[in-house]
Order: structure tokens, then C-alpha cells, then sequence
């Protein structure tokens, strides 16, 4: 029996996917063999390559200005990737708005003088920091920000205007759940274990003006310009990440693309949000246009009944609602692949859970 | 139907392992999800991640004394996270002995001052030097050398003596398929993507005392000592890679271990060997005492005939026998998933090959 997953990150993936991956795992495509043994300079693996590469910019709307690579080692590689691909004055701004973008700031202090140009730590992250161009230094290399707040709940409701300042977001757990204009930003970089795919492959895509101004110091590996020059072959990809993640965004093509998907995120959000709105026993703390279409986090009047919240639900087949230990709680991860069957459910175990425990 | 895939990388996996991890790719040991979904922070993966860890002490007989870390990046970020990891003197010394280990030392030049002590590019790389204590500068950080060289098809059958100075190798195609002592080594590592499983992790060994000496200014993601003191999961692991790694690691246990898998290997490597140089068509240059067992380079008497040997073979479902560029010809890579069969259906193959072509 598949359950109801809704852990923060890997997390879901359309089971029409996995189903797919499944039945190709010994022969892919009749070559013969799986994915996973497939050399990365055969023609069948630049073909899903290329694919992912393509599917990717067809649905995000990303212009020919733009480069596009899959590589390893996270988000949190990105954290120095982007001061040692980026630095030429070395200096930078950061908005901290939580634990991965507190990361990206420490990450970075390495690289030149960068500042926390604004925080949302005074009220435990439960809010966006309204920003614009005046929030920011003159000058400087880029502005960091992470999009969506994975454990505090909170998203972006606009995007903050740098000026002529790159904008650089870290988009791991909302790429692909929204529409987003690629334009408004430099540099773009995403996980695969949200929305995308299992972990091991990351996203970047930079404006093409500032793929190549990498330190001497930066190392080959970390630089940008050297997967650009290889589409990402320079070395051997984490290839079956990258193969799951051309299969999601099959899917997600099928399925009417990002416009519909947002639709869906927003349906699934709307109903679990209104329904804490409109319970005595349930609460979110998050400011109600800061609030994640991806990440909801909540908290009965107990941690007592938190806990016992967890456990019941697990058994009920509604997976992976523990909240982050910095926030308590539970937290409902509904990314792409949570069908909105699922948030239903979840809602129903909640009446009940409340009925029960109140 | 599967084919003998003789691919240098990405390659064959055994394939009751991928049997078995099709059949559990929906629903993984009862969880309700697949193991490409699952939270690294959940039970169940910190299983397979430190089964995957304890199995692979047992195997390669790695002491209490060193660090077992799986990371993303491949051997192309370890060319640069072992200088940057163990550089305090700031000079090694690299033996030269093909491609991967000439971007090792090319790579390491960054960091300090780096020496090529040994080399066998004047011989086109086909045998592994003679060396050392008095091979080596005394005094330096490290010695490094690629101890399975895939490209040019050598092996080093012997481990140089480097006297006090910790001693670095690549085993990236050679891990597993022999038994190594690896209190010869300060530090090991190795790509999956041979004889572990699927691209997209690599495995480091580390002696202790070697673990934490890294520069400051290498980025938190490289640093051994991240990972070490994280089991491994600091951020987000290539989850699906280390997880099937897992399995082949059982498979190989099951299977008689390191020792039984040596022979079969020997036995596999020798009929090919002896087949090659028994014949007036076929030739392979490499040094006898420096032969590879995984990666058997070897040419028919003109490149025309190569080319249609290549097409032929892999019409009779014997793929990727296609040569590198830098040396041509054919490569039969005859891996640890490379079944006996495979090799004596190659054999039965050049042999036909020899007389409707001679």
C-alpha cells in the first residue's frame, strides 16, 4: 500500500513515474540495460539529458539568454558555488528568512564582506520582509534570497527588485510549483527532492552574462562555466536522478504544465489553510501572504497531542508530518506530487484527531 | 533481454540487485513509498545508509582507525577536496599514469606546490612505474596516485611504499574487485558508478588523524570532516545510489566477498588476456605485470576493423566495446557485475569476428 507522504524533502514523486521508472529498471528503451549502467557518452543518455535540459526551459519559460545545468551536491554546494562563481567585488546581500537561507549567509562570509540586508528573526520567521531596491547596498556582487521557506512555512509573495543588482534564489522547494518569471533573476538554483526528482541532482540556471566571472580559486567542479561547456557532462552525471527528474517533467507537461500545477498547489493549499483558519484547535503562525504553498506548518494547543498527532496519523497512512525541530508541531509537505485526495484526507484525520482530543 | 554491457562507466550491476530493486521501487520495505521519496531523516534510510557504511568496513576490512563517508561529486570534486583537505605543508607529490590521474594533478596545482614524481606518458601510459620511498620528496602532504587506470587499461600490482607520507589513491575501478590493505592508505576514494552501483555517490576513507586538517577556506561541502561528523548526512545524500551501493554490497557478501570476488575476476581477466595473446589478430600493449583487470584495451590489425568489430559486437548484444578516443580500438571493462559468461561469449565472438575479417 502507497501511503500518503508528506515529508519535507525527498519526498513524493507521481506514482504514473515511478510506475515508469519500474518497468524500464532492467531495459531501458531496448537498449538492453538499466539507466543505472548506462554510460553517460552513450547516445540513449544524452538523449535524456538533452531532454531534461529542454523540458525544463519549456516549462519554467527560460530565454535563450540563460544557461541550464544539472549538477551534484545540493543547495548547500550552491551556498559557496554562488559567492566563488559570482564575487568580483565580494560583496553581497542576504535576506534571512530561515535555516537554509541563514546557511547560504554563513556559507558565503567566507567569500568577501556580505550582509544580512534583512531578517524575519525577530518573529521566528513566521513573515517575508517587504524589500526593495532601497533595501540593498549599491554595488554589490548579487542579492541572495530563498524563495520558499521549507521549515518555517513561508513563501515569497512577490519578488524584490534589485535594481541592476543580480538577484540570486535558491528555489529548491518551489521550482515547478509556480509560475515565476526566470527574468526577474540572475541566478536560479533547486534541489531535485521537492518537486523535481529523487536527491543527488541539482538544478542552476544562470544568466548568461554572469556564468563565467568564477575566482581563480573556485574549483573546476564548482564552476559553473565548466558544466555550461559540457551541458552538464563533464563528469559522470548523477544520472538516474537527472533520468526521474525528465520523466516528472514529462509528467508535468502531460498535465498541463506550471499554470495548471499552480492552480492545483493553490487549490490544495487554500483548503488545508482555511481549514486551520476556521478551527479553535489547529493554528499557523505564518502571516497570511508569507504564507508556503508547499510547506504548512501547524500545531495543535499541546505538544503532548502534537506527538500523538504524528503517531496516529502515521498509522492512518498520512505519512512524515513531523514538524522541524526549530518550529515543533507538524508540518504538512504538499508538493507537486501530493494529490489533492491526499490533503483531503489529511483534513479528515484532522477533524477527527480534534473530535477525539479536544 | 539484456545485453553484456562492457561499458567503462556507468556499468553493469548484478542483476538480481536490480531485480530487486524493481520489485521494491513503489513500496520499499513496507514504508508505503519508494526509497527515491523517502526523508534521509527517517528510519529507514539511516538504515540502509549505515548498513551500506558497516558492510563496506566489512568488505574492504576497513579498521576502527578511519572514517567511511558516501558523498556527492564524483572523483572529479575529490581531485580537488584532497588537497584541499589535507594541504598543511602545501606540496604533494602525483604519479601520472593516464588521464584521470594527470586532471588529478592538474587540478591539485591550485593549492599548492605539486610535483609529478613519476610518469608513464612516454610509453602512451601502457605500464605503471617502479617506485619508491626515494620516488618521493620527503616532508610533503600526501602522495597520489589512480590505482586502476580505465582509459589506458593498468593496474598497479603493487602498493608504492611512501614511507611517512600518507599515501592517496583513486580507486574508482578498482574498488571491490580485489582485496586491497588498506592501512597502506591515507586516504581512499571512489566513485560508484564501476563496481558500487549507480552514479551519483562516492565513497572516501579516511585515517583519522588525516580527517580534519582542512584548509580554512575549504568550502563546508568538501571538507571530509563535514560529512564525517554527520554519518554522512549533513545535507540532503544521493539517497537511490546509496541505497542500491547497499545492495550490491549484500550481493557481494552473499556471494563470498572481496576474495571470491578477486578470483572470479582473475579467471575472467586471464581468459581474455591469454585469448588476446594467444592470437596473431588481436593485441593489447599494456606491460604484463601492469595489466588491469577490469579495463582490457585491445585493436585487430586496422582501425577500419575496429569500427566494424564495435557494430558487429554490439549487434550480438555485446555493447559498449567501443575504445576511448585517446587510445582507440576496443575496451572490454569486465567489471565485478560482468558475469563469467559475458567474457567467454566475447572470446567466442573475436573469434568469429577473426576469421570472417583476417
Amino acid at each position: 500500500m502507497r501511503n500518503y507522504n508528506f515529508s519535507a524533502g525527498p519526498s513524493m514523486l507521481p506514482l504514473e513515474v515511478l510506475e515508469d521508472v519500474q518497468r524500464e529498471l532492467l531495459d531501458y528503451g531496448g537498449t538492453g540495460m538499466s539507466v543505472t549502467e548506462m554510460s553517460h557518452r552513450s547516445k540513449a543518455y544524452e538523449a535524456i539529458n538533452a531532454e531534461a535540459e529542454s523540458l525544463l526551459r519549456e516549462l519554467m519559460g527560460i530565454p535563450d539568454g540563460y544557461d541550464v545545468i544539472f549538477v551534484q551536491g545540493g543547495a548547500s554546494l550552491q551556498f559557496e558555488a554562488v559567492p566563488l562563481n559570482l564575487c568580483v567585488k565580494k560583496a553581497a546581500d542576504y535576506v534571512v528568512t530561515g535555516n537554509f537561507s541563514g546557511k547560504a549567509f554563513k556559507e558565503a562570509q567566507k567569500y568577501g564582506d556580505m550582509v544580512c540586508a534583512a531578517t524575519s528573526k525577530d518573529k521566528n520567521f513566521t513573515y517575508i520582509p517587504r524589500l526593495d531596491k532601497s533595501s540593498f547596498r549599491e554595488g554589490i556582487d548579487y542579492v541572495h534570497i530563498c524563495h520558499n521557506n521549507t521549515i518555517f512555512g513561508t513563501r515569497y509573495d512577490y519578488i524584490p527588485d534589485t535594481g541592476d543588482t543580480p538577484l540570486v534564489a535558491d528555489i529548491s522547494s518551489s521550482i515547478l510549483s509556480q509560475e515565476l518569471d526566470v527574468t526577474e533573476f540572475g541566478v536560479l538554483y533547486a534541489g531535485a527532492q521537492k518537486n523535481l526528482g529523487p536527491a543527488g541532482v541539482t538544478i542552476v540556471i544562470v544568466r548568461r552574462d554572469l556564468a563565467d566571472r568564477a575566482d581563480p580559486l573556485c574549483p573546476t567542479m564548482i564552476k559553473w562555466a565548466t558544466q555550461i561547456a559540457e551541458h552538464s557532462l563533464y563528469n559522470t552525471p548523477p544520472a538516474f536522478s537527472t533520468y526521474v527528474v525528465m520523466k516528472v517533467l514529462r509528467h508535468l507537461k502531460k498535465n498541463g504544465g506550471v499554470k495548471a500545477m499552480q492552480k492545483r498547489n493553490e487549490e490544495k493549499a487554500k483548503l488545508l489553510y482555511d481549514f486551520i483558519d476556521n478551527s479553535d484547535y489547529y493554528t499557523n503562525a505564518v502571516e497570511k501572504r508569507s504564507r508556503s504553498l508547499m510547506n504548512v506548518p501547524f500545531v495543535t494547543p499541546s505538544e503532548d497531542a502534537d506527538a500523538r498527532f504524528v503517531t496516529a496519523a502515521a498509522s492512518n497512512g498520512l505519512v512524515a508530518l513531523k514538524g522541524h525541530r526549530l518550529v515543533g508541531g507538524m508540518r504538512a509537505s504538499i508538493y507537486n506530487a501530493m494529490p489533492l485526495e491526499g490533503v483531503k484526507k489529511l483534513i479528515e484525520f484532522m477533524k477527527k484527531f480534534e473530535k477525539e482530543n479536544k
